[in-house]
C-alpha cells in the first residue's frame, strides 16, 4: 500500500488524496510538518516541500506533479474515475495538465501562498511571522479573479477542462478547500463556481478532506456542510 | 507544422525547444513580448505567459508541462532521443518529472525569475523597473546552491535523472542556458555542472539556442563557445 506524507492544509497534498480516493487506490497518511525542515524528510524530498508518495516498492515521489502523473500511469480504472486523471486526446489531456498547473502554480503563486502557507504555517510553526495586511488583501482580490475565471470555465463545460472530472479539478479543489477550511471563499459571489465546488464536494474521494482537523486551527462552520 | 510562441530569453521555451528538436519534431518559431500583455495573445493563454505551442490542427497548448507531456506523447521517436522525454519505468519516469519541477518551478522562482524575468523583461519593456540589489544577491548565492545540486546528481547518474538523457536535462539547461546568455553562471566553480552543461550544448538541438540574439542584449562572449 502507498503512504502519503502530507499536512491536512497542504492544498497540494488534497489533490493528491483526492486523485489517489478517485482512481480507487488504498493509502495511508502520515503528516508532515514541512516548515520544521526535518533532515529525515529533506532525504526523502530534497526541496522540502508536500506531498511526497512512499509507493508500496519504497520509492518515494515527490510533488504534485509526479505523484499524479504516476497515479495516472499506474492505478488501475476505478468505477468513480473510468477515463482516468487526464481523460480524453492527447489536446484534452493538454488541456487539463495547463489547468492542473494554473491551479498548482499561478494560484498557489497568487494565492495560496499567502492566504494559507505564510499565514497558517507561520502561526503554526509559532515563529509569529505576519503576513502584511496588504498582501493578504492582494491575494484576496486574487481568488475573486480565479473563482470568476471556474465561473467563465463553467459557462461551457461541465468540470473544468471539459466534459469529464480530470485532475485539473481535483487541483483547483486542493487549494480552494484548503482556503474553505480557513472561511477564506466568498462563495455567493461567484455561485457558478460554488455549484462545481458542491458537486466535487459531494463525491466520495472528499469525505476524508471534510473530515480533516488541523491541530490549533479549527475549520470554519460551513467547511464541512454539503448544503453551504 | 508546429508554432512555438515564445521569447528567445524564457527559460520554459527553451526547454520546449529543445524538446521538440530531441524528438525530431519541424516547428516554426514566433516571437512575443509576454510582458506586453497583447490582448491577442491572452486570447490564446489566459496565463499571459510563453510558452505556446499552437499545433498543426491549431489547437493552443500552454505551458512547458502541457507542451512537454504532450510532445512525449505524440511525436515519433528520433534518432537522437528514441527513449522519449520521460524515459524508464513509472518510478523513473516520476524522477524526470520531479527534477522538471524543480528547474521549471523552484529554481524559476529562486533564480530565473530575478536574474532574468525581472532583470532583463523590466529593461527590455522599458519600463525601468530595477530589481534590488539584495534580491539579485540571494538569487546569485541561490544558483551556486543549484549548480551545487546538479554536481551531487552527477556523482551517482550520467544524466540529471538517470542513465539517459530526459525532459529534466532540457527544463534545466532551458534555465542555465538564458543565464549563460548574460553571463550569469559561474562555470569554473562547478565543473561536473559544467561537464554535463557541455555535453547537452554540444548536442543539435542546442545549435539554434546559441543562434540566438535578443534585440538590444548582446550574449555573453563564451555564450555560443562550445569550448567554454
Amino acid at each position: 500500500m502507498h503512504t502519503l506524507i502530507h499536512h491536512p492544509l497542504c492544498a497540494a497534498s488534497r489533490s493528491v488524496r483526492l486523485a489517489l480516493a478517485e482512481c480507487g487506490e488504498a493509502f495511508v497518511l502520515r503528516e508532515e510538518r514541512p516548515w520544521a525542515w526535518r533532515a529525515e524528510f529533506l532525504e526523502l524530498n530534497p526541496a522540502g516541500s508536500t506531498p511526497v508518495l512512499l509507493t508500496a516498492n519504497g520509492v518515494a515521489l515527490c510533488g504534485a506533479y509526479a505523484i499524479s502523473e504516476f497515479v495516472a500511469e499506474t492505478a488501475p480504472s476505478s468505477p468513480s474515475n473510468r477515463y482516468g486523471l487526464f481523460p480524453g486526446s492527447a489536446e484534452e489531456r493538454a488541456e487539463a495538465r495547463r489547468l492542473s498547473d494554473w491551479f498548482h502554480r499561478k494560484f498557489y503563486d497568487e494565492v495560496t501562498l499567502y492566504l494559507v502557507e505564510d499565514k497558517l504555517f507561520g502561526a503554526l510553526s509559532r515563529q509569529g511571522a505576519s503576513v502584511e495586511p496588504a498582501l493578504l488583501r492582494a491575494a484576496r482580490d486574487n481568488l475573486r479573479y480565479h473563482l470568476s475565471y471556474v465561473g467563465h470555465l463553467m459557462e461551457q463545460r461541465r468540470w473544468l477542462a471539459g466534459p469529464t472530472l480530470s485532475f485539473a479539478d481535483l487541483a483547483a479543489a486542493g487549494h480552494l478547500s484548503a482556503l474553505d477550511y480557513l472561511g477564506e471563499v466568498p462563495w455567493e459571489e461567484f455561485p457558478a463556481a460554488k455549484d462545481w465546488y458542491a458537486r466535487l464536494k459531494s463525491r466520495p474521494s472528499f469525505r476524508p478532506l471534510l473530515e480533516d482537523r488541523a491541530p490549533g486551527v479549527p475549520p470554519h462552520p460551513s467547511y464541512a456542510d454539503l448544503d453551504f
